[in-house]
């Protein structure tokens, strides 16, 4: 394994260092316990997230005006602790309402809910929506049911925008809920990550091979099929996803070509450009889109595709300025 | 090799019309020759760059408002062509003056030059500004003199900032003279990218080791040593870009640490916070930055560093608004 780093055991708290310096004009880090948190507070409906690391940007890239108040990193693909979630809610509470954006990951949810009573216990009003948005596989290594991938950018830039523009508590869940009733994604690798601790690839994958379907922590997907072209590999990515959502000819999507980490700008180009004729083809039109690394699994080559259906009020809430390390516009 | 590709003759153009439904509201791309122009040009100085695809965002990413009229990419790592460039100075062309920004490679001057030359000698005012910031080797595969790297940015953005708020010809030029004295890079890499042509490794290196000072096409570096500790790698960089300018105590810099295409976002933040501890210690004061992919070598792992002294007068043109697939702020 070769990486950038110093010290194993000390690769998160560097890493939020790095981030901290990087934009400090935008969040503040706090270390006992870890969690990302806006600069700047407001008087609203905050929003917290947060899981393991190695999906950078994810979560904390997305603190700021306009998306999340606070984001709890774990250890690299590895659950953040309660108590994390606890002080990041307690922090950013405003007494309007807090909102958590959970991916559904056993570790997660377990921790996320826990935090949830022990603040609601507390008179906190904190509510939480868990998001599951990937068609691959029902159940899998960390998750009962389905899990939660790239449409996690969806609910935060969409609940973000909405507890920013003044949206109450109820206003902020029902968006969370349009995002999960809306939102599909599906992924695929060429390669294995290498978990810095682990010091090897999780799996191992032949020359020839990718693995449809896959996890962001390098959980297995569907099925292991011999490498194919672009457009291949998208037909069956964007068949997956629009066999789950019944969409009629004229609606229109938000959609993300996501890279895993490993694949370059070049590859995703080519793949966006592929889901866009296949949506097309299909009478879906892409009105927004993100092509980039935004939900990552570290040093993984291959990309996902994030599908969610929108409208004029939900197009609004997209538009919605935001300031984060990894979305920015319109400010 | 593994990649996400249809036909390897087709990499380009599949990628440009990705791009260009990308992000239709900011460019537009001809393929006949082939450049990228921004969708609206408005009558100021123009500036176009281009170069060898494979090195995404550069330079496609950063045409748009506050940047590039037009970039013209070449094959992988290859030359454009002198019609690209002809091409594409006579469409930015408002008659106010084109600044061309070479990145200096034997096959971009002379094809740059070449350009130069027709248009000037059908009544066009262009001139040139070759980058050659590289401070790792002088004379290289590709080069005579210094290669011109990530300090590309730092030319595209101030330029373009100064044309855009209507500096004249000789203002631009003294801003990319300004460039050329204070911006220095130098680039390490852990693995080596593959050119999809090639279909394998531009070259072997072992799995406890690195190369030093590589360039963007994955050229040979200074020298090949043992993988060090994240903080000793930032201190052999910043070092040799340290000494290669006159620093004193105090100055203001821009610092870009920047992804060769493979390495995450988690490693980036790490060397950053190594890179901010080593200046801080020189007494040189980071106060603007930029972490992430800018100036990639396909699939490489690996990072560069790049550094420019600023002032008040060049920190407004960094500030000033940008919209570009990869830069945006401000609007």
């Amino acid at each position: 394994m070769k990486k950038i780093i110093n010290d194993l055991d000390n690769i998160i708290i560097e890493e939020l260092k790095g981030m901290e310096k990087a934009y400090n004009n935008i969040i503040k880090v706090c270390y006992e316990p870890i969690f990302i948190i806006r600069k700047e507070l407001s008087k609203k409906v905050a929003i917290v997230s947060g899981g393991g690391s190695g999906h950078e940007p994810l979560h904390g890239g997305f603190v700021g005006y306009g998306m999340l108040d606070a984001a709890c990193p774990g250890p690299v693909f590895t659950s953040p602790t309660p108590d994390q979630m606890e002080a990041s809610v307690k922090s950013v509470n405003k007494d309007m309402g807090v909102l958590l954006l959970i991916k559904n990951y056993t570790g997660d949810v377990m921790n996320f809910q826990m935090a949830e009573e022990i603040c609601k216990s507390e008179g906190i009003n904190v509510k939480s929506v868990i998001i599951e948005d990937d068609v691959a596989v029902k159940d899998s290594l960390y998750t009962t049911g389905r899990r939660g991938v790239g449409a996690t950018v969806f609910f935060e830039k969409i609940c973000g925008a909405s507890a920013e523009r003044g949206d109450n508590l109820d206003k902020v869940i029902e968006y969370a809920n349009y995002c999960k009733e809306n939102a599909r994604s599906m992924g695929m690798a060429l390669t294995s990550c290498t978990v810095p601790a682990a010091g090897k690839p999780t799996f191992n994958i032949s020359d020839d091979e990718i693995e449809m379907g896959i996890g962001i922590h390098g959980e297995p997907g569907i099925e292991r099929i011999k490498i194919k072209k672009a457009n291949e590999i998208a037909e069956i990515m964007m068949e997956k996803i629009c066999n789950d959502i019944p969409y009629k000819n004229g609606d229109e999507v938000i959609c993300m070509v996501n890279g895993m980490g490993g694949t370059p700008l070049m590859e995703l180009y080519i793949l966006y450009n592929c889901v866009e004729e296949i949506a097309k083809n299909k009478g879906i039109k892409i009105v927004r889109n993100l092509v980039g690394n935004y939900v990552t699994s570290i040093d993984m080559a291959g990309a996902s595709i994030s599908l969610m259906k929108t409208n004029n009020d939900i197009l609004k809430l997209w538009d919605y300025p935001v300031n984060t390390a990894a979305l920015r516009w319109g400010m």
